[in-house]
């Protein structure tokens, strides 16, 4: 009988097809090493599933057996949460955590656990987009929001698509070791590691343009010359308001202060500048900082990273080509 | 009629899952900022085919076909190149790119382009673990062998697996623009350019054990003392040979001088260090560099890569929680 370790991945229709490939891939990798893995597919029903991308998969049978699984991954899908709440899911999910020891979720897959109540009283992730919405919806789960994965005893969770492949790579070092974890990493061309959490890929959502006409007076107040001091004073003195008033009406509008709501404004206005390829202190000085450090520490705090490898990473792909690093 | 682009995926028996997966979800979605992507996939001879890691997919076609498409896609095969001698898939290729206009390969499938004649005059990249290979076997290519990706025309390759998201991702800033790229790599939590090429990924790969008594002696010197300066006076000494006769044998086994494979040894000896999460000032001291700058510079001239950075992204998986940058 073969030693290996048999993972049950559940799909569905409009599941998200990286969500689950990426896992799988790790696995099926690591065979490349140790006869390690056994890698499953099941659907609720045992039928054909068509993946977001309108990709028809196959799977090995329905979600229902008697055979013991050690690991089963719920990916996610873009229709998340509404796609959870679909019966035949979670009975899919109930039905292979009886056979299974360990339990993952990938992405918004986290909804699906939370909703067949295995997160309960759990630290878990999810999407940056979702983490939100998966605290406000289940308050039994302790939500992370700038993991890129979770492990909570035998329940997993991991942040957005390509983070189910961190994930994935961390099981195997803990099935495996950290030599065969980064073998595969390296067959595979991903790192074992991120370096900073999952916030610094949710960089391209901004403060949401303001609704109330005091709102709009601190916007127009830090848009209009971002370097000048900000004072509650100043700011109730342009909105032309008392400063209860205006801290009243920027908490009930945004949830934060008038100097959080000012601050997140210069932070945006420098995200823009740093992804048009401006230099860090320039930066730092346009969008209002008092100075360099001020900025990283601001910029550091909110997204997990330094402004420039912010820029190196998401300023533009590139030409592909190495360059050789500055010793 | 709709403007979108059609990309068109070729899969076959044995095609790397991950491969086409990635590229293919960058394109889906794309579609959420704009809608620009229609993703097709075609098999030879339209039937479904079985993946590496057993999974089986459907598709929307047979390759054969008069509907224009603006890119196709062929992916990977752990059974490469011998898969890529399949007379049936050489065929679908040609098919698929009668009515394209750019073509893209993905890790091994540079050698189906190649086999194609496609690859001819042009600059191309592949797997680490195929630049080689592709170099030898098909010489009227040029490639390239630290690239993630490359463009060279309309014709596009990537290195290994995951490198296909970074090549789609390029291909979206070119359709689109870096702000609808930059907002795929965030849904999808993937950067959009990596530090360094991918000869940072290939440091799985030590140098051989010696067959011969001489590199023998060689490997003995320096793994006995890493510290000891190596000149080829005492080389030769310790395996008891001339300079002359030592010289031959390691270029005639190992293909470089005696003083380059000692450093190679070191080098070895050194990643090993990096990876067991010693610290690089000691790692350069233990594996016998005269200073941490000699050995900064050794290791990125291999690896495009930092030591440090190196050690950051291989050392371990981490416990997913993202740590503060230091500032």
């Amino acid at each position: 009988m073969s030693g290996r370790k048999r993972v049950g991945i559940l799909v569905f229709d409009r599941v998200k097809a990286l969500d689950f490939i990426g896992p799988a891939e790790v696995f099926t990798e690591a065979n490349q090493r140790v006869d390690g893995y056994e890698t499953l597919f099941f659907s609720p029903d045992g039928n054909d599933v068509t993946t977001s991308m309108g990709l028809r998969v196959g799977v090995d049978g329905p979600a229902a057996g008697d055979d013991p699984l050690d690991l089963i991954i719920i990916p996610g899908s873009e229709y998340a949460p509404a796609v959870y709440d679909d019966p035949a899911v979670s009975d899919a999910i109930l039905a292979l955590a009886a056979r299974a020891t360990k339990v993952a979720s990938i992405c918004s897959g986290a909804f699906a656990l939370a909703r067949t109540g295995l997160l309960d009283g759990k630290t878990a992730t999810t999407h940056w987009k979702f983490t939100d919405a998966l605290a406000d919806t289940y308050p039994a789960v302790n939500v992370r929001p700038d993991s890129i994965f979770v492990r909570d005893g035998d329940v997993y969770s991991s942040a957005g698509v390509a983070a189910g492949i961190d994930l994935a790579l961390a099981i195997v070092e803990d099935d495996f070791g950290a030599d065969v974890a980064r073998s595969v990493a390296q067959l595979l061309l991903v790192y074992m590691r991120r370096s900073g959490g999952q916030s610094q890929f949710s960089a391209s959502v901004r403060v949401s343009p303001p609704r109330t006409s005091v709102a709009r007076a601190v916007a127009d107040y830090v848009a209009s010359d971002p370097a000048r001091p900000t004072s509650l004073r100043d700011l109730a003195a342009h909105a032309n308001v008392s400063i209860r008033h205006l801290n009243r009406v920027i908490r009930d509008e945004l949830g934060m202060t008038p100097i959080e709501y000012a601050g997140s404004m210069r932070l945006d206005l420098a995200l823009g500048l740093l992804e048009e390829g401006r230099a860090v202190s320039e930066t730092a000085s346009v969008a209002g900082y008092p100075s360099t450090v001020a900025f990283r520490r601001a910029f550091a705090a909110r997204y997990g990273t330094t402004p420039s490898d912010y820029q190196k990473r998401f300023q533009t792909t590139g030409d592909g080509i190495a360059e050789p690093p500055k010793i």
